[in-house]
């Protein structure tokens, strides 16, 4: 029991503000900004923001992020004077993400973590990363998000251990593992095992799937220090994210069929070259049944952009644009604040728990 | 907090010799025979015999459980008495199983529960049983096994309403949803919310990649009421099971990417005709990587049969015999006696929970 609802010292040193159980804002491409990132660390959680459409993005996204802690007193009150960080964390797909432009913002920033996912050459890519980012601000903490027991492994095996392991579960919207990936609920505990059986002692945090208290709850008893959820912050009003598609994350239900994995969405947006690991997980619209029913990827293209032009009305159950979310997005009912959705989940946590359980 | 960790009084009502939380040994067709369920039951969770390889093979194992029931005292110290039924379930596979003998031998023994899995006409038929059985004995609950938030609205629709809904994830071993099944980190709140919006208190019970206490509290935080797990006592001496194979679930790791959902196997033992909403987990040998490769079926055919008659040897990687289990079989390290599982998982999920709470 001591290691359930019991934060990681990696975790409570590393982030003061913070308090068990750890919530964390997921680095959803463009759509987690800065002003959600800040609203969930404000709430007791840890908010990442996503890589931007260019890697330099990141700079204005950081230096607003900046702005808006220096305005928020509760980062004072909470112990932040203790770290050198900043209390937001920011996001990479190292194969497309440029590292000088990476490195030299986060030694402007010094953001509390750098979440790492997607690397093209696997293990060697992430050393140079992990090691490149430490040399420019040591006390930015690694988190890698691996969705199998092999890369587990292997990050063990590696020259640069990263600070905490995010590890990933198929239900997980946006890009995750293609076609090996499986549910969190035989995967976390078989990674748990594996870095137990090498006496490691990082601490894994769950993603995938879990879009409330229940899965929160489920994924610290499966042996998680903490969970990050995307698709239940896309319906927040600090998102970065059209209002049509955030209103079918909340329309959309019975996430197991409605959402599907496929390159798509990736395709027509005009996005190639993403590592054969990996594939997205979106909402299924007209474009992925017009192109399962044999229509020509052209024709796709032709009406994916005409519906780009006509702005929020492209998405829902007949549109055509990319709605990238997990399978939990039936969970998903409402627009709510995202420190309202971090308090709700915390308070539901340690209800089932205990109060004070562990803490 | 309340429903957390208490039994529905479906379930305490129904089978008084059980403690919370509920752990069911799920009726995996052969290898859960009268031994494995009987044991079960006896450290106080509910073992289920699974379908015969003939309908009428259930009434030998019937037979067999009651006198290893009457032989057990703790049945009778368990306040059994307030209950007309056997304290053991038996399972079917509606599509091909014979409702005549099933309702004949259900009326003969009064098995507390019956489980009904994968009609071949949906609803209408398990309607059908539904009734028959209830007619053929009154205090038999009816369980029904479904992996999608649509079978739950359904079933609620139909004309008769089950005693417990089983929610089958993805991870599951043996058969289950071939297309449209999902996780149960995702898919179990979902189908409760869909239940709780009908005013439905019908217990649900998790099955699907538990393999031990951190799954099983995991489940229980989603909402269940009580975890099946099949492939965890594949590996108990009380197992109906082929040294070969209980060896190869104690061998065989990373669940997700060594077994996958075929067809194959069931072709390869002579079996055809399952509905197609329907496929099963099995972990990956020699047959299905040259089946991949591009082998005939009919050379695969011919190894298979040959590898059948080396016993034991036909299983592990390099084999070629059927090998259905779940995606947590990388959790299953030891062959482990029935009532040691129930009894550690029951004690993890009470450390986990708090003792007593709720109970």
């Amino acid at each position: 029991m001591s290691q359930l609802f019991h934060l990681a010292k990696t975790l409570s040193a590393g982030y003061p503000w913070i308090s068990s159980p750890l919530i964390v804002g997921a680095p959803m491409r463009v759509m987690s900004g800065p002003a959600l990132a800040v609203a969930i660390s404000r709430a007791g959680g840890l908010g990442f923001i996503g890589p931007g459409l260019k890697t330099q993005d990141i700079l204005r996204d950081l230096d607003e992020a900046s702005s808006l802690i220096q305005q928020s007193k509760i980062f004072q009150i909470a112990r932040l004077s203790t770290s050198p960080t900043l209390p937001v964390g920011i996001g990479f797909q190292v194969w497309t993400d440029d590292l000088d432009i990476a490195a030299s913002a986060i030694a402007k920033y010094q953001p509390c973590a750098a979440w790492l996912f997607a690397p093209r050459n696997g293990q060697p890519d992430l050393d140079i990363w992990s090691r490149r980012i430490r040399s420019a601000s040591p006390h930015t903490h690694i988190w890698v998000q691996i969705g199998t027991v092999a890369e587990a492994r292997t990050l063990l095996a590696g020259t640069e251990q990263p600070d905490v392991i995010v590890v990933q579960g198929a239900e997980a919207g946006g890009h995750g593992r293609a076609s090996d990936g499986i549910g969190l609920i035989s995967l976390l505990p078989e990674i748990a095992d594996t870095l137990a059986a090498r006496n490691s002692a990082i601490p894994l945090v769950a993603a995938g799937g879990i879009a409330d208290g229940r899965g929160a709850a489920a994924a610290l008893a499966l042996g998680a220090s903490g969970v990050a959820m995307g698709t239940r912050f896309l319906a927040t009003p600090e998102a970065r994210i059209a209002r049509g598609y955030q209103a079918e994350i909340v329309r959309a239900s019975e996430g197991g069929v409605s959402t599907t994995r496929t390159q798509l969405y990736n395709h027509l947006r005009g996005t190639y070259g993403w590592p054969e690991e990996y594939s997205p997980r979106t909402i299924i619209n007209r474009s992925f049944m017009e192109f399962q029913e044999g229509r020509s990827f052209e024709q796709l293209k032709g009406d994916h952009d005409e519906a780009l032009k006509r702005g929020d009305e492209g998405w829902g159950p007949e549109g055509r644009l990319a709605t990238y979310a997990g399978a939990s997005v039936g969970l998903v009912k409402e627009v709510k604040g995202a420190e309202e959705i971090v308090r709700d989940i915390k308070g539901f946590v340690e209800t089932v728990f205990g109060e004070g359980r562990g803490v």
